[in-house]
């Protein structure tokens, strides 16, 4: 097998959210009477149900109908998009970001995340990722051919506010030579916020051992019950090391524009620039318009939105809760609950086929985020509220009937 | 120097097209008063002089009111749209492409072209690349680590309808062990369209010696002066090895919107599915629906394009022509030219820098196609006829203000 032909054997898809299209028909032991209920999709968030920012359309005809100013940019995207948005983090976070030097706009926040690694590892380099974290993370690392060192989060046991994160492991790794550590806050799949002293301590290694640290705070809106949420970029690391990555395609329902930015160390970001030179050339140049509504939303719809999905989590963690054998954190910021399931009789995969083939619901296999999770399923719950309590319930009904005796 | 380092460090992008914001203010010797006139960016095309397709705009709103069905797709772009693609991909070539297995929706065709090459290239595998051509092609090697093999064009003196590719060259490099064979037709920057019996050879070499294609065909609706015209997937080639890119970015305005397609290879797309996976999951699910339009423009409209740019081909070329000691090659497909200058008393570097600062025209330096294209030029004539044609008298102007005694 060739070096190309072994890359892209370990990159699997068909798992993956939204690709539920590409499984094979397969045999699946199907129990009782087919489910019938409206469709759901947990894969992703229903933007019909929690639609993108009011004005999004207009300001695109806007976009549109400037022409050729709006549709071609410098590859790290409109100089004057940037000086809004780097405005908008800068308020955010109360750190101060030059529009020129400190952020690039990518398509997607994915984009990003591609752009930074790539821009970070190659091949045999050490980073250091979490399981679970956001499933992408340990493909990115595995096509770059980097050395990974996966680092345990014990979301279910650790206190409410903070991640459970295994720091032991974490400075054994970074002794090792491990170069970037990547995570997510607030945490994909667990919904779980960092609390501000494991950021200190991430912060306090991270300089200890010279790592560059890539924050996915993709969620970072979206912080429920009222409780803190603290940026890396306020500890004390060192600027040049550290990159944040964020966007309007979750909590704002934008992704259908993939708008993504990085912002932090301006050595970073001009890599990240050559780079999208060759992969994308730019976030499509009408679309980088939208960015100016992020952050300028009508007064009162962010809160309004937060307090939609944190009426919808309870609701679905209650369901869960409900159930023998089945263990779950309750999300502090994001939209993701990651239920971990009692025993059943058939595979985590096979279940999740038949959820799909004979409940109407797509849900993630816990395996996307690290292969210990093969008792877990993802569910993002940005969703209509009625339709996703009626799924959960016939989820909840499935478990029963495949629930091991 | 570490490996990412190394690999960043060959990566330039401050004299690509677009970005010469980026260069520093130098001390530039400026003979003359500066020649004021109409600033005309000869880097891309003005989609304000050559709109896009019409009804886009239109096309636009609907598929963003589709909401959530049109803002996910696939990985690979929404169904429904491949299949409509794939039809008119098939009446374009005569050859049979499946919706389901041959074709990939990308953010832009720059997008196809970085993830077919990375999903057929590793470090140290040997590719070949022609020169001049896109610049993007060499960067992306350079950066995927490959053993570059570069073919001569001999587009100056080739006949008309030919490219003047050396096949010697090319074979010895096939024979050599290159894996991988790049060629964009129309060319960019030459404007020459490969002969039949030129894409014939190609196939033969490629068969010989199992070499995949990759076909830049980004540019072949745009054929000047009722020429033939002869895709790749046409000729006796092994169909498994070979892609094609394209998309609507360029004749048909469309670059705002970013897309693109590879079509071809079952196992080049599938790896190029799981590659868009983690660098930006999908092409922006309302812009797809632009690619709608694509062939299906209303009748004449490409007849009348065509037209509009041979016109401004036949002026520019006559004006270049007009100047002792400048070779130029009449474009027959696309919108470039690539004028070889006489010799000049500065480099081709800050010559460009002064048409900038002194004559408010931009155009793309030769050396960004190949080194020892240090005494030409690139322009994109998708301009306003009126302004590009001024323009160019600035340059011819700036020439001999320059011109070695």
């Amino acid at each position: 097998m060739t070096r190309v032909e072994e890359k892209f054997k370990k990159l699997g898809i068909d798992n993956a959210p939204g690709q539920e299209g590409l499984q094979a028909e397969e045999k699946l032991e199907l129990r009782g009477e087919k489910l019938e209920g409206e469709f759901v999709d947990f894969s992703h968030g229903d933007v019909d149900a929690h639609p993108p920012i009011p004005g999004s359309l207009e300001r695109f005809i806007e976009s549109y109908k400037a022409g050729g100013k709006q549709a071609y940019s410098e590859y790290r995207g409109h100089k004057f998009i940037r000086e809004k948005v780097a405005k908008n983090i800068e308020d955010f976070t109360g750190v101060k970001i030059d529009p020129n030097d400190n952020i690039i706009i990518t398509p997607g926040t994915q984009g990003a995340l591609f752009l930074a690694m790539s821009s970070l590892i190659a091949a045999d380099d050490k980073v250091a990722i979490l399981e679970p974290d956001y499933f992408d993370n340990r493909k990115l690392a595995e096509f770059l051919e980097a050395d990974i060192y996966p680092i345990q989060l014990d979301y279910l046991n650790a206190p409410s506010g903070s991640s459970g994160i295994d720091f032991n492991a974490l400075e054994n790794a970074f002794k090792d030579g491990v170069r970037v550590f990547l995570f997510t806050n607030p945490g994909n799949p667990t919904g779980a916020v960092y609390s501000k002293k494991e950021l200190e301590e991430i912060a306090r290694l991270a300089r200890k051992y010279e790592v560059t640290l890539l924050a996915d705070e993709l969620y970072s809106r979206q912080i429920f019950d009222g409780r803190e949420y603290h940026h890396m970029i306020n500890e004390d690391v060192d600027f040049d090391k550290l990159i944040t990555i964020m966007g309007p395609s979750k909590t704002e329902s934008m992704s259908g524009f993939r708008l993504g930015i990085a912002y932090g160390s301006k050595q970073i970001i001009d890599r990240m620039e050559k780079l999208q030179a060759i992969v994308s050339l730019r976030a499509p140049g009408y679309n980088q318009a939208m960015l100016d509504l992020w952050f300028d939303e009508p007064e009162g719809w962010l809160e309004d939105r937060i307090r939609a999905h944190q009426e919808i989590r309870d609701d679905l963690v209650a369901k869960f809760r409900s159930v023998e054998g089945v263990k779950i954190r309750p999300t502090e910021g994001g939209s993701y609950i990651f239920p971990k399931l009692p025993k059943l009789d058939v595979s985590i995969g096979d279940f999740v086929k038949i959820l799909r083939a004979h409940a109407n619901v797509i849900v993630t296999v816990g395996t996307e985020f690290g292969p210990q999770f093969d008792d877990c399923i993802r569910l993002n719950f940005s969703q209509d509220p009625k339709k996703a309590s009626d799924a959960v319930d016939r989820i909840v009904e499935m478990i029963e009937r495949y629930r091991s005796k």
